[in-house]
């Protein structure tokens, strides 16, 4: 087993309680899967932070965005027949499906890129129209030029797609709405040009024929996509059986670009691999992790709102070491270091 | 019941034993929904051919297009537990997934619009590649000034997604690969720009958050794809329940952009409906039809290979008729005429 991984000695970095609720009656429930950054000399992590309403005996209570923007509070009794309360994630009532949580994302920074510390001069972001009325998840940061290009869950009753907002100075933000549609998620835009093509990784999931793959689509203007291809499948049988997708942007390494993933087997458990795609042709993918990098093994690793989850969309680079950010049981962000070129062995 | 259809009465106009399978060993199994468009002078018919090979007793034998482009016959023993043939669409094998028959579009043409015949001089349209490995389906056919836009879906073992080709003469024909990615098909360009931009009504499926509803996208350029927006979902309770889809390109009238839709219920019963969206704005959806405006009732839509269903995707206009031609209980080709005018008082 290839466990690569040197772990951040002060895991986890950031919980719940390290925040303020977004609004009064909120409880932040889990601090999860930031996208990375840096800007004005520091290092940023756009913390994915869910909420809930605090929750009264007998009563099991979300929030939504409402048709004005504002946040509004839905209220089920517990002992409802039509309730379904199974997964701590989602609730089905009548045939229609809720969010326990509704998650925004926040703003932290850091001079030494251990320590963050909130950024309240900055405005967080919201769910914004009808396609996130159910919140934004798992942002991924991507830098081209001074434009910095977030790529994020957009979770609705119209589906789970991906939304795409670009900003230069994290004051002024652009909504340019939906770039994939459902059910898509994990996208990562390759931070370079290709040819004259802007790249994109991202992970459609299909009801049937087909699964929770990685695929590749290219675009003139990052905004309209097309030309879409299928570049690995989950894989029966081994630690990525039911599900792969993207973390942060491919990394140029001398041997083409590696990408960080995560894969999770039928029992939720997610582990990180990597992979490793043609400079030129990123739809070959040259080399795969056969065992993952990193596996969840610490206790904060294993145990949380849904325990044995390591899930990382964001990280930077110094030379050989790569510090990605995790969310490590959908509860907390973590950090650990790697040897890019300890990955890449691992992958020859 | 608003049942505006004035059905041809030479219906069928096509079936399995009108066309010549596309190779020895293989048999015609269904015609089913035709892109529909003029060229030349004459009505033509993009049809949708699903073939399998002869079956031998006691064996399930299916195709699929391999690597070198050479359609491959699977074997499967029908006393095999691990063998699935509820579905006669669909043979499960140990958690796979395959079609039982495999597609390819072929060229009819009629002087009337009701007699139609093979074009041999034209070659016919098979999938290519890896997202075609299972056929391609359901084409649409758009034309743009003086180029054909057929967006169609392509099956695979990789999932489901639209397929984007461009043709000026029919012969010589262009691939743009996959330009929605799974799980998408109903795929009907605008005709025309509105605005700056071109405009594609789409259909993604979601395993979970979301169904199976029409949205809308942009694109500068007609390849790449953006801005996705959820125009109407299936409707509980109703005769569009289950699914929605559009049918061909939406048709510009004075009330704006009229577009034959079918639906499903839970029973798979499929019928045809309307909406009309706003003529420069066509997120906005103006009006939808309460009841279907048709249903199968024929004896030919109502028994075949998939009974009660019929399906459009192709259509011409000359002022106020609409003359669709639909796929009936997917083994025929059918043709209706409308009143445009009597549809758009349908939604009133």
């Amino acid at each position: 087993m290839a466990n690569l991984a040197n772990r951040f000695g002060s895991n986890p970095i950031l919980a719940p309680a390290d925040l303020a609720p977004s609004a009064p009656g909120m409880r932040i429930e889990c601090l999860l899967n930031p996208g990375v950054f840096r800007f004005s000399g520091k290092t940023w992590l756009l913390v994915r932070v869910a909420e809930r309403p605090e929750q009264n005996p007998g009563i099991t209570s979300l929030p939504i965005v409402g048709e004005t923007g504002q946040i509004e509070i839905l209220e089920f009794n517990n002992d409802d027949p039509k309730l379904d309360r199974d997964d701590p994630r989602v609730i089905r009532y009548d045939g229609r499906e809720y969010l326990t949580t509704m998650s925004h994302l926040r703003l932290v920074s850091s001079t030494d890129g251990i320590h963050f510390e909130a950024e309240p001069d900055y405005g967080l972001l919201s769910g914004s129209g009808p396609l996130e009325s159910y919140g934004i998840e798992d942002c991924r940061v991507a830098q081209i030029g001074d434009t910095y290009y977030l790529t994020y869950t957009q979770v609705s009753q119209h589906g789970v797609g991906v939304g795409l907002r670009t900003t230069q100075d994290w004051h002024t933000i652009t909504e340019h709405g939906m770039m994939l549609p459902p059910h898509n998620k994990d996208c990562a835009i390759f931070d370079e040009v290709i040819g004259d093509k802007y790249y994109v990784l991202h992970r459609p999931s299909s009801p049937n024929l087909g699964g929770n793959y990685i695929w590749l689509a290219e675009s003139p203007d990052l905004v309209h996509w097309g030309n879409h291809h299928c570049l690995v499948h989950s894989r029966p049988g081994m630690w990525d059986s039911a599900r792969v997708g993207a973390g942060a942007a491919p990394i140029r390494t001398s041997e083409g670009w590696l990408e960080i993933y995560h894969g999770a087997n039928h029992g939720h458990r997610y582990c990180l691999g990597a992979m490793l795609l043609h400079p030129e042709q990123p739809r070959r993918v040259i080399a795969r992790s056969v065992e993952p990098i990193m596996e969840p093994v610490e206790p904060y690793e294993q145990q949380g709102f849904f325990g044995n989850v390591i899930f990382t969309n964001g990280h930077v680079v110094d030379g050989d070491v790569l510090t990605i950010y995790y969310g490590a049981s959908d509860t907390v962000i973590c950090g650990a270091q790697f040897s890019i070129s300890q990955i890449l062995d691992s992958l020859s």
